[in-house]
């Protein structure tokens, strides 16, 4: 038996979403649900307590950036990701290869595997598809992926096409590698860039694979989010019904009900942390940048409709006052409230799910954001 | 009625040490105390909820600093500093000397006050003693200082005079100001840099003035401990036994020690925060470079006696791969550590001064901790 496993509450009627529960070794976890990312085995400022007090169920951390730092030995002899960052409910590893693709300068790809320089010290790696799941499975994360090319956007059809079959075929190489499926379980990407014939054969010949869940990469990758939204719209609808769907790196409010509605049951972003630490947060009426001036005298709460730890005790003009003086109190309270933001709003998307009202979710959220089709692009 | 008063619980025989209470409008607290620093209303990296977590009953703010940002004004219009910065305990804020003596590099003394340089922007102020206590005032903590003059170390004699006396006149000035006494207690400062002669006329002048309190400034600016310990043998025993004695920037393990057993009651220092960020670390056997190479693969505990929320949940290896990343949970994970192995200390000393076995426990610490005698100077 797979390690996890998906299970449908409820498919929406008006909507292509649905809501349902991810059996994992570290808990249960309803879906849709928002991931908070902690790259480096710590979601940034923030301790396992606090995100449990958030309400967070599921983090996702970097494979290649504990790779190249500490070293997946060390968190192997520390006894896996878990002990060793002291968080006792799930975690998700990405394969590596987005970062093989984005961060690092230098690249070869090969069919056997990519070299790459690291981003830190420049020091040559070589990554194949059996690397990328051994490394995960000395981490033993509850959820792995598959190791896959990730293209640049825009990209010609000939190079997603070819990227494409050699993700596939690296696919199957990760799941012949994967030998812990009763602790861990390995995800497919599925790639094809924004053609819609490559992301539907990507769907056809991972789901022939079987995996016991499948992300979607290769978006909000810079593209327009109404093509990223048409890209969703072709493939949610052929994806296994019992499966779980992913899509990597989205996690903007108006991302996650879009994609809610498309019928994705996962998501994971750094856009919340990231903001956070730069003095930007989510509001129930759209983004505020405390740390400008106008809010040095402002003594209501970051979110006014918030009841967050943040909210219910400290001030803009305090929080604002921190930023300015370089307090890391300033990153923590900005980084607690942001997360607890989508975790809640991912609370209100599977009530409206329940209710049958997510279009109406839609509707009154895009009012009261003040949603900016640009903004988060 | 004073608002701040102290109560002598029980004075050792032993030693000089005291046992007491300090009553304030925000609680009781137990003496000898160590007040951790918030300079710029946050004791670094940390929530009010985990100070309280961790048993401290005071902290420290510093005036300069929050009259040059945010001013105290704001501070004043959100409802005071303690509303400001969401904390109920004891405040005690300094008077803005020190920082005008040593972070300003431009200043001019006049019998008035201070002109000087802001830090931040290099704008110009003006400081007297009436604006000092007027600041404090407006920032409402429980307990507030006289404006002094700091002297550097080393500080020849005629200088240190004429310092004294004006330190004085301007201690005169404070309290004529100083309204607000059923809510905030004013402190005088004994100064008088290293001669005992001056020590003795500075405490006699002060504790004419009959303040409900007193501090002990112009130590640890960089003389040999011996110096400073020397200095508090001349003066704790000729200063009021019904009033508190507050050893203003001490903070090393050692020194506290070393303060308790001649009878001080009070202690601050940036040490373990500062140290903390820079990845050193308290242990029962002395100091501890965490972010060392060493550690890299020790899955033990900060220190292994200690049981405070990072020792508990966390590895060295952790820790340190925390502070390699620039990862801001190493600074909160340190910090909090070396907060509660100070505040464990003072809980130890306390116990040994009721007990009558405090130099045991000087005995006991130096051993333990391999103190070297240059090693915090």
């Amino acid at each position: 038996m797979d390690a996890v496993t998906y299970e449908l509450i409820k498919k929406s009627t008006e909507t292509d979403a649905r809501l349902g529960i991810l059996h994992t070794p570290h808990g249960d976890i309803e879906t849709p649900v928002f991931m908070p990312v902690g790259t480096q085995a710590s979601v940034k400022t923030m301790t396992p307590e606090e995100l449990k007090e958030i309400g967070a169920k599921i983090i996702l951390s970097n494979t290649y950036h504990l790779y190249i730092r500490p070293g997946e030995r060390i968190i192997e002899k520390a006894g896996g990701l878990h002990k060793f960052m002291h968080w006792d409910r799930a975690i998700l590893t990405d394969s590596g290869g987005y970062q093989v693709f984005s961060l690092s300068n230098l690249r070869d790809i090969k069919e056997e595997g990519v070299t790459f320089k690291s981003h830190l010290d420049g020091s040559k790696h070589f990554f194949t598809p059996e690397k990328a799941v051994q490394i995960q499975n000395s981490l033993g994360a509850d959820i792995i992926m598959c190791f896959d090319e990730c293209l640049p956007y825009p990209c010609d059809k000939d190079y997603a096409s070819l990227a494409l079959k050699r993700t596939i075929r690296w696919a199957k190489r990760c799941k012949d590698t994967h030998k812990n499926i009763e602790k861990q379980s390995l995800f497919g990407i599925i790639q094809g860039g924004m053609y819609k014939d490559l992301r539907l054969q990507s769907v056809n010949e991972m789901t022939d694979m079987d995996f016991p869940g499948y992300s979607i990469g290769g978006l909000s990758i810079g593209e327009p989010k109404k093509i990223m939204y048409e890209v969703l719209d072709w493939i949610t609808p052929v994806m296994p019904q019992n499966k779980p769907r992913y899509l990597m790196g989205v996690g903007s409010p108006d991302c996650l009900i879009e994609g809610a509605i498309r019928g994705i049951d996962m998501f994971d972003c750094v856009l919340p942390t990231r903001i956070a630490r730069n003095g930007t947060v989510f509001t129930s009426h759209g983004k505020l940048v405390v740390r400008n001036a106008p809010y040095a005298e402002d003594f209501r709460p970051l979110d006014e409709e918030c009841d967050c730890y943040a909210c219910r005790n400290y001030s803009r003009a305090y929080i604002r006052h921190l930023f300015k003086a370089n307090e890391i109190l300033a990153a923590r309270l900005a980084t607690y409230h942001n997360i607890y933001f989508l975790v809640n709003l991912m609370k209100k998307i599977r009530k409206s799910i329940k209710g049958g009202t997510l279009l109406k979710l839609r509707d009154e959220f895009y009012l009261k954001y003040g949603y900016n089709k640009e903004d988060d692009e």
